[in-house]
C-alpha cells in the first residue's frame, strides 16, 4: 500500500498536567497505533491547543488565538482523531470544549465527517464515562463520526503495569482490538468517499446553518 | 455486484397511531432507499415489534414474547437499521425502549456493531431532537454504531407536500443526501468485516458484561 | 402539627420482577420515611402503574387504560414520590418511561410542581446513576422538582445486611439523610403555594404547549 | 421583614463578548429581581470570573487564579445564583464550565446546596435549551439545586422590544413568574436550614469523595 494512503491519526489527551493518568494512556495508545499496519500518528499534547475562553469579540478582532489554529492545522492533516479525557465533575473538562469551542469557528468546520475515538482514564469506578459522554454530543454535532467503542480506565492509578502497559492481560488485549477496530473504520472510509461528504446535525430549520455554530449569543 | 452485496435495511416508524408523522416520515425514506443501487428495504411496523413491560421473572419463565422475537429475527436479518421516531417528553418513546430491552437480552445481541439511522418527526420547533438523543445512548451502549447524522424534521405538521414529499426543495435534497451517505457507509462497512466484529461500551469492569444487560435489579 | 399537615409520599419500586434489588432498596426507603415525624407513606408497585405501549388512537378511542389511571390518582393525592429504578442498557426502563408517557396526557398533568426523589440500586459500580440521568430528564421537563441528591447503590447484591438494611454503617446513614433532606424540602414547599404553582420547561415558542407532550407523531 | 432575611442572588451572564443575547436577558432579570421583595442582587460580569485552563500543576503551584476566587468569593456570599447562558454546540460554552471546574476545587465547594437558575437566549429556535441541559449536569452533581423551570428564549435576537422587556407579553409575563417562583423556593429553603445541608450526588463508592472532583486525571 502506498505511503500516502496510510491512515494518520491526530491523538492526544486532553489533561494539562504533567503526570496524569490520560497521558499515560495516550501513551499507551500511541504504542498500538504505530504498530498496525499503515498507520501514522500525530502526537500532540493540550498545551499545544490551549486557548484562552471563546469570545466573539476577540475572534472578530483579534483573530482565532494560537492554540485553536494549531489545533484545526493538525486535524485538517488527519483522518481521524483519539482523545484521552479526564472527566471533570461528571462532565467533559471546560477547556477542552472551550478549545472544541473556537474550532468550530474556523472553516472549513475539521470536525465535520472526522472519525473520532474516545478513551478515559480515571481513579473512579466508572472510568470517565459520563465525561466522555458529553463530549460525544457537541462532536457529533458539528459531524465528528464518534466511534461507538469508547474506552473508560476504571480505578487507572493501579491500571498500569511497569512497562507503561494495562496489567490485566485481557483489559490490554481489548484495548488494543478497540483501537484496531477503529482505524479499520476509518481505512474503510477512505476508500468510500462520499462518506467524508460535509453533513452535520440538521434540525429541519429552514436555512438554520448549526456547523460550528458558537451562537452569537 | 451481485445479489448478496446489497446492502439490507430495516426500516420502521416507533409510533403506533395510524396517523403517525413519523410513520409518513418513515415512507418517504422508504422510496428513497429503494432508489439506492443495491439496497433492499424490510419494511416493518412497530405493531409487529410490540411487547408488554420487560419483566426478567416472564423471560425466565414463558420466554421472549413474540414482539421482540420478531424484531430480533428481522434485525439480525438485515446490515442495518433506520428508525422514525416520534419525541415523547424530551425523550423516546417508553415503549420503542421496551422493545429495546427485552432483545438485548436475546442472544447474539442484535444491535452489537449494527448500523442505525435515527429520523424525528416532530410538529414543534426542534423537530424531536431531543428524543433522538436520549434513544441514541442506549443503542450506542449496545453497540451500535449510529450515523451521526440524525434528520430531525421540525413543524412537520406542515413539511410534507401532496405526493408525500418534503415540500421543501433543499429540504428534500438533504433529507436524501443523508439517506445515501448512510448507505454508502454500511456498504463500506461490508468490505471491511472486522469492523462488525463485536465490541461494546466498556466501564473497566474486570469480569463485566454489559451487552444487553438489563441489570437484575 | 394537625394531621392534614402531612407529607403524603408515593413510594413504588420500577422492577416487574419479584426478585428485585430495587424494590428492596424501596422496602428500605419506606422503613425509614414511615418512621419521619408528619410523614404517610403510599407504597405501590410498579404491577399496579402498568400498561400497554402508549398510542393515542387507544387514548382517543377506548382512553386511559387502568394502569396510568391508577398511576395518576396515587400522584395527585401525594405531595411528592419516591421512585426506586434499576439501569436497563444505560438508561431508564423503557416501561417505567411508557408509564409516565401515558400518565402525562391525563390532566391536571400530575408530575408537574411535583417533588421527586430517585434511588437505584445495580450490581454494577456505577449503581444505575445513568438509568436515573435519563429518567430526570422527562421528569423535570413536566415540571417535576426532581431532587438533585439521587441515591444509587452500587453492588447492591452484596449491599443489604441480614435485615434488609444497608450492612456499611456510613452508607445507611447517608441514604436516611438523603431522605430526611428530601422529606424537610417537600414539607417547606407545603407552607409556600406560591411554589407548587404550575410551570414547565419553556422552550420559547409563542403558543406551544409542553406539558405532557406526548407529541402528535 | 428584617434586612438580613433577604434573599441574595448572584446574577450574571456567560457570554464574554459585548454585545451579548444573554447579557440582556440577564438584565432584564436584573430588573425582576430587584422589584421582588426582600431580595438582593448582586450583579457581576463573566470577565470577573474568567480564568485560564483548569490545571491541577498550576493548582498546587501558584494557587487558584483571581477568577475561580471572585466567583467563589460572590457565590458564598450569595443564597442563589442566576446564569444566564449561550449554548455552544449543542452543550454549554466550555469556558463557563472550566470556570466551574477551577471553583470546584475550592473549599467548602459552594454550589453544594445553593439554589441555581438557569436561563438562555439564543438566536436559535430551540432556544439554547441543550445547553441548558449539559450545564445542569455537572451543577446538579455538585449538590445545586437547580430549579427545574428552565427559560430558553428562542429566537432572541428578534424577542426584545425597545425598553429592553421582551416584546410578547405572555412571554414577558412568564417570564417574571418564572423568576419569582424560583425566588420563593430559595426563600422557603432559608427557613429549612437542614435543606441546606451538605449532600451530593453518590454513585455508592464506599471512601468515595465526588464533591468538587475534578479528577486527578
Amino acid at each position: 500500500m502506498p505511503k500516502d494512503a496510510a491512515v494518520r491519526v491526530l491523538l492526544f489527551s486532553a489533561s494539562l498536567r504533567t503526570d496524569s493518568l490520560n497521558t499515560r494512556l495516550a501513551r499507551l495508545a500511541r504504542s498500538v497505533l504505530e504498530k498496525a499496519r499503515a498507520t501514522t500518528v500525530d502526537w500532540a499534547t493540550m498545551n499545544e491547543f490551549d486557548s484562552p475562553s471563546y469570545n466573539e469579540d476577540v475572534e472578530t478582532g483579534a483573530g482565532f488565538p494560537p492554540g485553536p489554529q494549531e489545533l484545526h492545522r493538525r486535524l485538517t492533516a488527519c483522518d481521524a482523531f483519539v482523545i484521552a479525557t479526564p472527566e471533570y465533575n461528571a462532565s467533559m473538562p471546560g477547556h477542552l470544549k472551550n478549545a472544541i469551542d473556537w474550532v468550530s469557528r474556523i472553516r472549513p468546520q475539521p470536525f465535520n465527517a472526522r472519525h473520532g475515538l474516545l478513551l478515559s482514564a480515571s481513579p473512579s469506578m466508572a472510568g470517565g464515562n459520563r465525561g466522555l459522554w458529553s463530549l460525544r454530543m457537541p462532536l457529533e454535532h458539528l459531524g465528528a463520526r464518534v466511534f461507538p467503542d469508547m474506552f473508560s480506565l476504571a480505578q487507572a492509578h493501579k491500571a498500569f503495569g511497569e512497562g507503561g502497559g494495562l496489567a490485566d492481560g485481557k483489559l490490554a488485549e481489548r484495548f488494543e482490538e478497540n483501537l484496531r477496530a477503529f482505524l479499520d473504520l476509518v481505512e474503510a472510509a477512505k476508500h468510500y468517499p462520499c462518506i467524508k461528504k460535509a453533513w452535520v446535525e440538521f434540525l429541519g430549520e429552514p436555512g438554520g446553518e448549526t456547523v460550528g455554530r458558537v451562537e452569537a449569543a
